[in-house]
């Protein structure tokens, strides 16, 4: 899973680059994507334990961690790296307070905990600070070949599940029991899922439940995996025999085309805002556009969902590799819905696919 | 899961008389356990869209929603409680600006991402934020009988677990085999497990991994579930067969011993961290003192680290319907290490453990 010492520590002065050109003293991360990246030390159980990466602008780096994770930490810090250690007696402030000494401009965890910023202000009320993905961004944003291999291990993943998942899709079975199922194929390496049958599928964000599945009905089956950091996510939509609602074969269709219409926008230079446009233009003429509830996509790498966001008023200019969903969809409350997701990566003149495209017609699940 | 309609309102009311107490005018709280307590309401999908509830020190409540999450939150929204839809074109930067108008001080959820504290901070420069914990720790921190009766269910699932996951620990298998064995038996309720076999046993927060159980060595399973959102937290200690390193049975009954002056001494109006150096100063008498490397115990409820802390230093008076665990331990630096952890109630006169408690021998797997 790691990478070489020597690609962290490039990483590292990119970082400290990139912090001198945004005027920032002091970057603070926590577990998270950023602090995996820089060191490749990720750890899920430090709560409200604050265990933080701590970036100078010289490119120095020191580490602080409850005293009963110092030695993983140390597994992780290069030479030259101090490790502080504190106690839940001496609580985590002291070592806070020295961190950010003389520092003016502070770059903090996006994902870190809100009370951790809060004690950062406490214990540091003239430190200004910003949101460190303004510094990470454009480090993670472009994806290395490294990266892209790892991305396409993992769409390798999603799309060996996709006929086990349309199979298991059967009526008289509850969501959640395709959901089992589904994780259990995807097994050790589920990031995430997302089951959803009949007006269910038109809450984009449906939390996988109880409902059982019936004949003719649209399930939305979304999920994705995590292979040595980096994540697949992909979006299919079936039927179990003929739909019932005659609308959902062209509502598919209009998913589908605009879609490939997104695909076709992607290329270098092209402002993000301007897929999220081919798509909606489309979705918007077939009469749906009202019913198109979110943006056309989101940057995919360490985090599932992280820049670039493709999405109305993003001018940011698409460059080579970049990686993000396209996954249009259309929505009719207490009906059905239709979204269509795959995984792109942005070439030196147009557009790859990591993940098998999406199906043109309408998958139908066997109905037995 | 839901409690009355009612049981909210009359949370909400109290959470709005603590916000006029502390001197706070908007509290913000996003997908998470104070949001859980004070509406029922839980989304796992939200990520970086802002989805939250804002409650004003007159009482009155609204939420700030993607607009493809509002079917969802309108299902939980009182009447009375508007729910302001925002689109990703839009960012729900307005609505943010919108929530906080006139506003002086804002508690803030301790949880939320620092992203969209920064947000907030951008959006209204002039508000002061500081951690919504405050305002809620002293609603949550007891609890009433409803809530006692689901962490009574949630322990009682770990200790039905406890025989069976012991008796997954045998020599030639791998740490993740044991927790894919312990999830199994657990079922969807699983909240987080650790399994430490060895060495690894020495590190409180060990990640499981691939090494073998080898025979006489000790082995720390530190799992908990989730019922109707409150927690269930136990470690338990064993060895597979007779423990090869001599130090481990005087260890596990010096921890055993710690664990039982430190409930001895749970009563309501003791200082918290008395509970702390009941089993700290049994520790450091046995000459193990500096390898105790963590407070006695933490808060559980919806949240499995909540307050109270055991800790030095928190003078804090326990209180009748305050629930914590109890978990001493002792880690020699790549030898083994030994925890023993219960959940305990205090009482109006004394403790109860929600557990089974602790054995008070060592506990042995069957070699076969």
């Amino acid at each position: 899973m790691a990478e070489e010492t020597s690609a962290y520590a490039q990483r590292l002065e990119r970082a400290a680059a990139a912090m001198a050109h945004a005027g920032v003293d002091v970057m603070l991360l926590g577990p998270g994507a950023d602090m995996f990246y820089l060191s490749g030390f990720e750890h899920g159980h430090a709560g409200e334990r604050l265990l933080a990466l701590v970036l100078r602008r010289d490119g120095s780096a020191s580490w602080i961690a409850p005293v009963m994770n110092v030695p993983q930490v140390l597994e992780h810090a290069t030479p030259g790296q101090e490790v502080r250690g504190w106690t839940d007696g001496e609580t985590y402030l002291p070592a806070l307070r020295d961190a950010l000494q003389g520092a003016d401009t502070l770059a903090f965890d996006d994902e870190a905990r809100a009370a951790f910023l809060l004690d950062v202000m406490g214990a540091a009320p003239a430190v200004r600070p910003r949101k460190a993905g303004g510094v990470m961004r454009g480090l993670r944003m472009r994806k290395d070949a490294h990266e892209l291999n790892r991305l396409l291990a993992a769409a390798a993943q999603v799309d060996g599940a996709i006929p086990g998942a349309v199979a298991t899709c059967r009526w008289t079975r509850m969501e959640s029991e395709v959901d089992a199922d589904l994780r259990r194929q995807l097994g050790g390496q589920t990031a995430f899922t997302i089951i959803a049958a009949g007006r269910n599928a038109a809450l984009p964000h449906h939390e996988t439940g109880s409902d059982l599945l019936n004949r003719g009905e649209v399930v939305i089956l979304d999920f994705g995996t995590r292979f040595q950091g980096y994540h697949s996510d992909i979006t299919v939509t079936c039927a179990i025999g003929e739909p019932s609602d005659p609308e959902v074969r062209t509502v598919y269709r209009v998913v589908w085309e605009a879609q490939q219409k997104a695909l076709a926008a992607v290329r270098p230079g092209v402002p993000c805002e301007e897929i999220d446009r081919a798509a909606r233009e489309h979705i918007a003429a077939a009469g749906y556009g009202d019913r198109f509830l979110h943006r056309t996509g989101h940057g995919l790498g360490l985090q599932i969902h992280e820049p670039p966001y493709l999405v109305a008023g993003n001018t940011e200019p698409l460059e080579e590799g970049m990686v993000f969903s396209i996954e249009p969809g259309i929505y009719l409350p207490d009906r059905f819905g239709v979204r269509l997701e795959v995984i792109a990566a942005v070439t030196a003149d147009g557009v790859r696919l990591l993940n098998a495209p999406s199906a043109p017609e309408l998958p139908i699940a066997a109905q037995d």
